[in-house]
């Protein structure tokens, strides 16, 4: 019997050894490199660091339910070159609505949008032009209308350089980015002057991220009970712009809290970048991507007439501590193939 | 050697079953009842019925990121009498404040809150002392110095009636709805009228809700990067009201997708019952909370003068197929012992 006990305990033993082979062996399996699209260098390092740090026991662990992230969009998870992706959407409704609306073919806005007049349509304190233009393919319909034109458009509109859709053309490092964070225990958000509307009929089809994760730019919106059901009208009134000092506004107003990360590239994503890492009780990661990669991208950031100016908030970043990538130096490639 | 085998396999056996039985002893130890504090009933059985309905194969399955279950506070989720408790902590705010600031005392807006003049505050189409009210103790402080005045109060603050904590007073049945929605793969928002601010302080505490997933009345905050760090300062400015047609509105800008599950308690309510439940493309459930049970709770649902009147959407219940709960009926217990 004892014989019998000490064979068992032998096979057990063995077993528990293969068991363990298993696991180890699944465990290499992974990708050990949480972002194999980055280059090894200080800013890839920097992230990898502040995540392991935020995530392990000691006095700068934080709490699962505090590991906010948020992300500038435009330029940030996606190019915003030759012009933000919003803009292509409206010249584009613009051109397929025109044969058939007269009115709109006898708008001064549209005809000074389509001889590309941007002068005219940026007079006035309010840049009136313009905000009639985004007042005609963004207001007067309902939720779902724009929904589903909006869906249709990303089906088919091509980027006019890259030749792909819009939504294929994310940056691979930010989308490891975001996994890594979410796998860490992240909750991640989309900050952005873009139109919450706009993006949340693709953001968790593209990025992983719900449309209730999505802070953007918004106005009213007007609810009717109509025959067909109810439904929800599309305004431009108590227009909120979600840009420079309005991020950290849009931050308070739909996250309500604090985050602990935060990625922009421009000075528009300035505030947002000083509230999450100035004074923050937790640590806190600030990080700038800077459109450095004219061949694979395009280099715009310094130049101050491109929507996505970099002059101020890179001025400040060493004082600051923050992150400034390089998409040249430190991206293996740009865009998933 | 085969011997040995034998009593190998035998005493293997015997462990598996020994951890089936254990496994099987956990699962029985389950409460069955994922609403124990509800009694049998159609309402108890509607919403069950409902939650199996979408969480089974089949046509009427709704996938995990769409089940988004939207809640009322106020009268819903905890009382509203003998007035909304964010009321109550004004009253308290003002006279707290009062010994100290000369300008509070001269104020006749105070004088008239003190005095119980409600009609004096309500006067004019924008009930302007009310307002005045509300401003002196809902802006023009930093949204951390608001957060710290609400954490201090609710510590400390009791319930005339109940004489127990305001945040003890959450109606059990009603957490049991929202962990049981939560454990099959809802997501649950509180969508109401009172203050975000004023419900984020607490509601991840109090009801498993985080912060982003509170809406709630707004008003734009500014931000200001002071030498102590970044703030935001609270103001009155575009003040959204998630009340009434509000509340499908508010659904759309901060949640920005279609809720399956609504609960209510008021005609404020009636526009988020109707926007859920009619016409939605997926199954719906739509839950009236009646105010029936004076001696454990209050009885005042259908009184016109009430904060809380039921009479528009109680009549619209039946042709809507709303779910009426009677909380004397369906209700075993109100608040947790």
């Amino acid at each position: 019997m004892a014989i019998t006990l000490a064979a068992c305990t032998r096979r057990a033993f063995a077993g528990i050894l293969v068991l363990l082979w298993v696991a180890a062996s699944a465990i290499a399996g992974l990708p050990n490199d949480p972002l194999p699209s980055w280059n090894d260098g200080p800013a890839k390092a920097a992230i990898i660091a502040f995540v392991e740090k935020v995530t392990s026991a000691g006095p700068d662990f934080v709490p699962e339910p505090e590991r906010i992230a948020v992300f500038d969009n435009d330029g940030t998870l996606w190019p915003e070159n030759p012009m933000p992706f919003q803009a292509a959407y409206v010249f584009d409704e613009i051109k397929r609505r025109l044969p058939n609306e007269p009115a709109l073919q006898a708008d001064p806005m549209v005809q000074a949008l389509l001889a590309g007049d941007m002068g005219k349509l940026m007079e006035g304190a309010h840049h009136d032009g313009l905000m009639h233009i985004i007042a005609l393919t963004h207001a007067g319909m309902t939720t779902e209308e724009f929904a589903a034109s909006i869906a249709a458009w990303i089906e088919t509109a091509k980027h006019p350089r890259f030749q792909r859709r819009y939504d294929e053309l994310t940056y691979q490092p930010m989308q490891e980015v975001l996994g890594y964070l979410r796998a860490n225990g992240f909750k991640t958000f989309i900050v952005s002057g873009g139109g919450a509307d706009f993006m949340r009929v693709w953001s968790e089809r593209v990025y992983g991220i719900p449309p209730d994760q999505v802070v953007g730019t918004t106005a009213r919106v007007r609810y009717e009970l109509r025959d067909t059901g109810p439904v929800l009208v599309k305004s431009m009134d108590q227009l909120f712009i979600d840009d420079k000092a309005g991020k950290p506004a849009g931050i308070h107003q739909f996250i309500g809290r604090r985050p602990i990360a935060v990625f922009g590239n421009s000075d528009g994503d300035k505030e947002m970048l000083e509230y999450v890492t100035i004074a923050n009780p937790h640590p806190s990661l600030g990080v700038i991507i800077r459109h450095t990669d004219g061949e694979r991208e395009y280099q715009y950031d310094v130049n101050p007439k491109s929507s996505g100016t970099l002059v101020e908030a890179l001025k400040d970043a060493p004082q600051r501590g923050w992150i400034v990538v390089s998409m040249k130096d430190d991206w293996k490639l740009m865009f998933a193939p």
